[in-house]
């Protein structure tokens, strides 16, 4: 089961205030998922994450088909409950880490045949295979298996991934059933306008509860993952969630909302994190550099989170230094929230038609890191 | 300030149930300390230690001191402030890691010459300087420095190292103000009760706001540990706090408490917790074990943290198998609650004047591991 509604249109942007409701809770959108690999979002308790704001995950079905296994997780309840989160949960279709962890993935009409990097096992995904892990984990959005071409790929190399998606879209449609489970499918066609439009003729009308836009965030520019998300969103069904894969910085999710996409995903806020980056109102800093060393500020006025209003800078770079798991934590909250507290700025302006001209904007908005 | 109310004798034991007043609030005792060496007990909030039942940590005045140094958490406001605890807490005197991390440590009656382990840089701590480090730091109750003797030391070295720690002792209590915070003395001694005896006559006069055995739980066998604390314990100050520092197991912590112990700290739950080892009222279990790969059940029905509420043990076993960092978190959480509430259940039984047969109580009085 899942609803969409659109609240709202944006004055100055393509920009849409929505909700979806699943059968888990409503998300506001546009939305950002952080992602929870291994059943966790690292760092973070199930309560961090909903102090944080966030109101659905992302579960990657490769690592947790593989460890501790689907079947696991379903005979204890699935996903939701193993990791006792009882929010949504949107679940990828395994195929991208298939292919980002298995440089020999083999792939044929069938499916992809790849090596388990964990202890090079082989497996085997087919499209009903994704789906049936899929539905042994129990996400409220489920991802259809495509094939996405490289950043690079040529036209030919892009129409033929492109055209595997779509059969392989077709097979995974074929073997869902409406239930509590909703199905989102995916756009390919690499970094062409034309394939991009096409694709989305041939997949528009199989009735997906909801549209991606995948093969994006994959080593191109930045500039052009923008041109495409541009061509792209506007010919996706207006009245489904669309949802731009792996992406990005505050900046990106600000520049995508505004072409009208509702639903974000990226391992920037927790990994950078660990690092040490930390996204603020001026911008990323690294809470190692020594004119933290005994700072007493928060780390930013303008942050909502606990951290900012519990820690100094300075104590934030001593557990950093120190190898602190707390610090892990700390810079993990800060940034999830940071992200979410960001999302809710830009719903705010698209409720009240306010342009997008909040706090920090001019930091993002000029950052070139797209990874 | 310390004030030490005891509120009831045990009617069954030598145990005593207590209350410490400090500037930072009320410890009841028995009172178990986890410890915060490098200014965070290791993955654990303050919100976490308060939700576990601790009311007081241990901070380590020798990593502290090297890392990131008493005067810039001086500077800060101390170290409540710049770890945001807003309760109590002991510092230790830094003694027992500059001897424990440096096997060349070189003692004058002066002081100790020692290695920092971080750089190698040299450093010294005399008894005055190891009080000026605690009053930068701004603990609720420091430690004098003394020298512990090695658990195999024979009678003449124990006696040196004695008379070394007594003199040592008097210079600590010459610097020390009375004001906010409080001294506490340490009986050494070695493995010999006429040396215990002998000590406590020495410094049982200098005024200590309380006393603690020191130089036990360093390689000596259990059973040595249990006479010693036996014979030390009804010689200290009966109205004054006794603390017995470095132990132990849960089994180790009651049957120090029923020979008139009030404080404890150790390293224990939260190292385990690290490397999967786990208490609870049936014993200890490893969580990687391949039995708990399916397990819906909670880690331990009768502990009341938030783990047992809500995570099976096949997820904790999922989590630390994945190198999670929840994982870690969710150990240390349970077992720090786990020994909190073990404490909370000696001081009931004190209370209520029952033995101490509580749940668990078995699993843990035949435990042999005293690390």
């Amino acid at each position: 089961m899942l609803e969409f509604e659109i609240l709202k249109k944006h004055r100055y942007s393509d920009a849409r205030l929505g909700r979806i409701t699943t059968s888990h809770g409503a998300i506001e959108t546009p939305a950002f998922m952080p992602v929870g690999t291994q059943g966790t979002v690292k760092a973070m308790t199930p309560e961090d994450l909903i102090a944080s704001g966030s109101e659905i995950i992302l579960g990657n079905t490769y690592h947790l088909y593989l460890r501790p296994g689907h079947e696991l997780i379903k005979s204890l309840g699935g996903l939701h409950r193993f990791m006792n989160w009882p929010r949504p949960i949107l679940t990828d279709s395994g195929g991208f880490q298939v292919f980002s962890l298995n440089a020999l993935a083999r792939v044929t009409e069938e499916g992809v045949k790849f090596k388990s990097h964990l202890d090079g096992s082989m497996h085997f995904f087919s499209p009903e295979r994704a789906m049936a892990v899929q539905q042994a984990l129990g996400s409220d959005i489920m991802m259809t298996l495509d094939e996405p071409a490289p950043h690079d790929a040529d036209h030919a190399t892009a129409l033929k991934s492109m055209n595997l998606s779509t059969r392989w879209a077709r097979r995974c449609r074929a073997v869902h059933s409406p239930g509590d489970q909703a199905l989102f499918g995916i756009v390919q066609g690499g970094m062409f306008e034309d394939l991009r439009t096409q694709h989305v003729q041939e997949i528009g009308d199989f009735g997906f509860e909801g549209y991606a836009i995948g093969g994006l965030s994959v080593g191109e520019e930045k500039a052009t993952l923008l041109r495409i998300a541009r061509h792209t969103a506007p010919l996706l069904p207006a009245e489904r969630p669309r949802y731009l894969m792996g992406v990005g910085t505050p900046g990106d999710l600000l520049a995508l909302s505004s072409m009208g996409i509702d639903m974000f995903d990226c391992v920037m806020p927790s990994r950078n994190a660990r690092n040490g980056s930390l996204f603020t109102s001026e911008g990323k800093v690294n809470i190692r550099n020594a004119r933290f060393r005994d700072d007493p500020q928060p780390l930013d006025v303008h942050c909502p989170c606990p951290v900012c209003r519990n820690y100094s800078r300075a104590y934030l770079r001593h557990l950093f230094l120190a190898d602190e798991i707390l610090g892990l934590h700390l810079n993990t909250l800060h940034n999830i929230t940071f992200y979410q507290h960001w999302m809710a700025n830009i719903r705010q302006a698209i409720r009240e038609d306010k342009p997008f001209d909040f706090i920090g904007v001019e930091s993002f908005r000029l950052e070139k890191d797209g990874g």
